[in-house]
């Protein structure tokens, strides 16, 4: 079997499954995630549950919701920004820490990891099924994303060797 | 070398370490599991330290042990009905949350999540090492597990490539 | 093609991503290394953010650091015998259970996990982008790592199948 220069050779898929709403583990994931794109690799972010908060946008933005989805609009974190730590948050000292660390050190913020995930072509997927009972809407979350459920990400994942839930 | 009908193609394998004892997580780990045996994958979840605990029956089990032993058993919640979240819990109202948006939305609970697992053929393992250090015992936790330790669970995810650690 | 036995059979390659600083967590990352090893898996840990503080040894090391840099220092744990539960804390009761245990069931603690790791040939990373970011030096961790940063992570990880993040 030849392959053409149209074919190529095949890039190594890696996903991430972001179930986790801490900073931390955000930073950490999106790291992985822009490393794999550098190196090639065809890489896909699936988020879910807590993960899902850092997609929004974080203006408060109109929409007709239930009283529950009210609340849960309300308790969770509105875009990067606002994530709390993992461990050592006390009450947001610690974000800030870390902040003026990555600020210091010249490192990529979680806006800017975010973003340069985008421009590398690294696939955004929001889950709709916790999208559904979160009660999020697409007009809440930040563009460029696409919408799938968990069929999508385990398509990606069962061809790919790096497969990490954070 | 000829593929007969007796051999098949052979499943892909996708295995998850369990050790979160958290009802989103623990949600988040059955809802994959469950769409990856929908597409024929063979799926694994070894259930490991805090993990267990969604295993265990509801009601008191009377065994023989020692004053730890029995301290871990009281402390540790008694199946699936008993997890908190790992975020925004408040003391109990965030899965009574989670649980009424599941209902409105039709969508599948812990519990039924789990028999559906089992009714789909995903071999549930509990880890022996951890039942042994939390002084957990078979007649303690539900039908239909298999028990094993470290080296089953390698055994299969060495051959899967989805193989998550929740 | 023939195999000369300089090369031999390629051993698979099992890496773990030690992200979380948790006594419980540390144990079933050090659990899956080592059973792995016995298997003669080629295994990697990368040790990242709080996952680094199992590596800093016990005693305070004297280091020229900023005031950030200090106190990151200050209220991280020092070395294997200071980590938290992740579940269970109870201000400390609940890791001098979980050691009783271990101690009453001949297991190993997680001092002996991390030194048979070492003995079976564990690959151990410490990741040097947390390192600059939290101010840790190389003097203040135990001997035997080797540095490096997320390429090296994915050099080992993408041939790998069994790629936990924990």
């Amino acid at each position: 079997m030849t392959l053409t220069a149209e074919q190529g050779p095949t890039h190594p898929k890696t996903t991430i499954v972001l179930f986790s709403g801490d900073l931390d583990k955000a930073m950490a994931a999106f790291i992985i995630a822009n490393g794999a794109a550098a190196y090639e690799h065809e890489v896909t972010i699936f988020f879910t549950f807590w993960g899902l908060n850092m997609l929004r946008k974080d203006e408060l933005v109109r929409t007709n919701k239930g009283i529950l989805e009210k609340a849960f609009g309300w308790m969770m974190p509105r875009g990067p920004q606002k994530l709390a730590l993992s461990k050592m948050n006390f009450a947001g000292l610690g974000p800030q820490m870390i902040k003026h660390v990555i600020k210091k050190h010249n490192a990529l913020a979680l806006p800017q990891l975010i973003e340069l995930a985008q421009e590398q072509g690294v696939k955004l997927i929001a889950c709709t099924m916790t999208m559904d009972l979160l009660g999020l809407q697409q007009e809440e979350l930040v563009d460029g994303l696409e919408y799938a459920g968990v069929a999508a990400y385990l398509g990606e994942a069962s061809q790919g060797r790096v497969n990490l839930f954070i």
